[in-house]
């Protein structure tokens, strides 16, 4: 069952996969009952189908009787994805901290690539922080966010999140930029951008870090999907900072499950009279870490020394650039003091786009996007 | 020497609060010796004394020998003063926790009103906050510091502060508003409103509330006594409320007492790019209760319920009336929905009052004072 390859997953969890995806339809839980569907995701396939009224659940066993799995494994490659599953060594260990852990993750940027930002177990694996917050963000949320993503991962450290709009791009762009050492957690297939406006913020963390999901390739992801998918997030990392979130945010489901299965906690702090701190500020005063910076989550939680990152300081601020249009490294090195300070304004230029603040036009030009 | 008046100062204390004064000008600290201060302030008349060059120590010592402390009482009378030394019944319990406390304190509004406002010791004493934080005070931070002042006066908590400019006068505008349940400590003589610009809000304290100094009606004060002052601030209060403070801030010494005095800290949080949080946020980092609004000082630290303090909701925001000219009760009562919704409006009007954004004109009109 567990296979002799580095990494795949194997039939049943592939069966197991397919099933969840079939009675997607079926799972519905209403927001105050997070927790029954953690109990659906936790039960085995038997119960889950047992749950179904009669003629429903004896044509889906059926159907699972007859899949042929290869069929998922060619659809799996086709999508460009690999796939792995607990039954396999190359399993992120520290999945199995959770309950309901996902049977199968389905991966853009490879399996080997995802063992080396998070694979084996918290203790001797490598560090993982999650950075996760409101799609609406405030321009001071999705700084912090970015710088957060840019501090973790210079550090060495993976930056997990959702690649949602607001501060889970925000921190993935950060992380893009400075090393790639990044996981983005999708609720729907890992082949599927989501959403639609990060297709290319998709592309560059597939191309340097990976993109997961637990549900098979197309898998387009409903309402569940998304507080399902937090689990993820929370059990592949160390510890989950929040930036901003409101009162009822799905990213304090993160924290929850985070402080559940005995991780750290961190908040961003921010002002009583904002709606985007009441969340954070609320996880503080229940016993969460107050984060500042990236240094602050290095130390307390990762075991890091708190001395600044490695990333060199960017010599030009990001938004003296915005009135720019660079069409080369002459001009970039133009631009800045040494043609030394050419990486980091390129890098710079990079995350402005991947923040939406650019875009990348005909003859290597960049163009502002206006706000 | 105790005397057997409800309230006074014994002629020993009295020589002591000459002598400080006397050696004003000798008292000289740097910014990181502020524990020499208080090493200062601890030590007895003979040894500030035997600190001094030769002839200048004779000379004072001269001086204090002949010193008729009934000229001192009769400048505290004529300046409008009550006076209360450690060896008075009336002197706050609560003031002893300090190694260098006061000899005595100089209180406008009345020794009777102190003892009623912060009279006795922490376990038995009436409950006190203090709510501190820097002069130069973001509007959200001035909004926040009210508030807290009239929540917690309202709940029947004294609101202690230096009358600073910024978060200290905010939050003692909002006590005086609600229920006058503050005391304003001086860093000069009692009688010296200061800052000058706050003379109107020095009034309104007096009137309802407390004003006291350790030092002799007429000081004027010097750098150090505002540090020194600060002790006073902590060790009336059951709890130290931070609201807005720089990396290096008078309020985060007032902290620093409270927590060495094994009072309460709390701090409320605010943006990581903001240098009015920077000392917030690192006070919550290092153990302090984050505060949010008046309920949550309440909850903790004076153990009061959290339900919503007494104070009605006011019946139109503060800033709506700022297009109104208000003439009388009548006109009050049809900005507002009913009759019963005139005294908060009032206490609304003298709140925009004392925090300068209206000025009272002839004929009880009010006038908009301009940003």
């Amino acid at each position: 069952m567990s296979g002799d390859r580095v990494s795949g997953a194997c039939g049943e969890c592939l069966a197991r996969t397919w099933l969840i995806a079939r009675l997607a339809g079926s799972i519905e839980i209403a927001r105050h009952q997070r927790r029954r569907l953690r109990e659906i995701l936790a039960l085995s396939n038997e119960k889950l189908i047992a749950g179904l009224a009669g003629v429903r659940a004896s044509q889906i066993c059926d159907e699972l009787e007859r899949l042929d799995v290869d069929d998922l494994r060619e659809a799996t490659d086709r999508a460009g994805l690999e796939a792995v599953c607990r039954h396999d060594a190359a399993y992120p260990a520290r999945l199995s901290d959770l309950v309901d852990a996902p049977a199968a993750l389905f991966v853009a940027g490879g399996v080997e690539r995802l063992v080396a930002m998070a694979g084996g177990d918290l203790e001797d694996g490598p560090r993982a922080v999650a950075v996760v917050g409101t799609r609406r963000a405030s321009p001071d949320g999705l700084e912090v966010a970015t710088s957060l993503g840019r501090g973790l991962a210079a550090a060495g450290v993976t930056v997990v999140s959702g690649m949602a709009l607001g501060v889970d791009s925000a921190a993935h762009a950060g992380a893009v930029v400075t090393s790639g050492r990044t996981i983005a957690v999708l609720a729907g297939g890992a082949d599927v951008p989501y959403p639609r406006t990060k297709a290319r913020l998709y592309e560059r963390i597939a191309e340097h870090g990976c993109v997961v999901g637990e549900l098979p390739p197309g898998f387009v992801a409903m309402r569940w999907c998304f507080p399902a998918r937090n689990r993820i997030i929370a059990a592949l990392a160390h510890m989950t900072v929040v930036v901003e979130a409101a009162r009822r945010s799905g990213s304090l489901i993160t924290a929850e499950i985070a402080a559940d299965l005995g991780r750290d906690v961190g908040a961003i702090p921010g002002p009583v009279t904002a709606w985007r701190s009441a969340g954070t500020n609320a996880l503080v005063r229940d016993g969460a870490t107050l984060i500042r910076h990236a240094s602050d989550a290095l130390d307390l939680a990762v075991g890091i020394d708190s001395r600044e990152p490695a990333l060199p300081h960017l010599p030009v601020r990001l938004r003296d650039l915005l009135g720019e249009v660079a069409d080369g490294r002459d001009t970039l090195a133009a631009l800045t003091r040494s043609p030394r300070d050419v990486h980091p304004t390129l890098a710079a230029l990079t995350e402005l786009e991947l923040l939406g603040h650019l875009r990348r036009a005909a003859g290597g030009r960049y163009v502002v996007v206006p706000p």
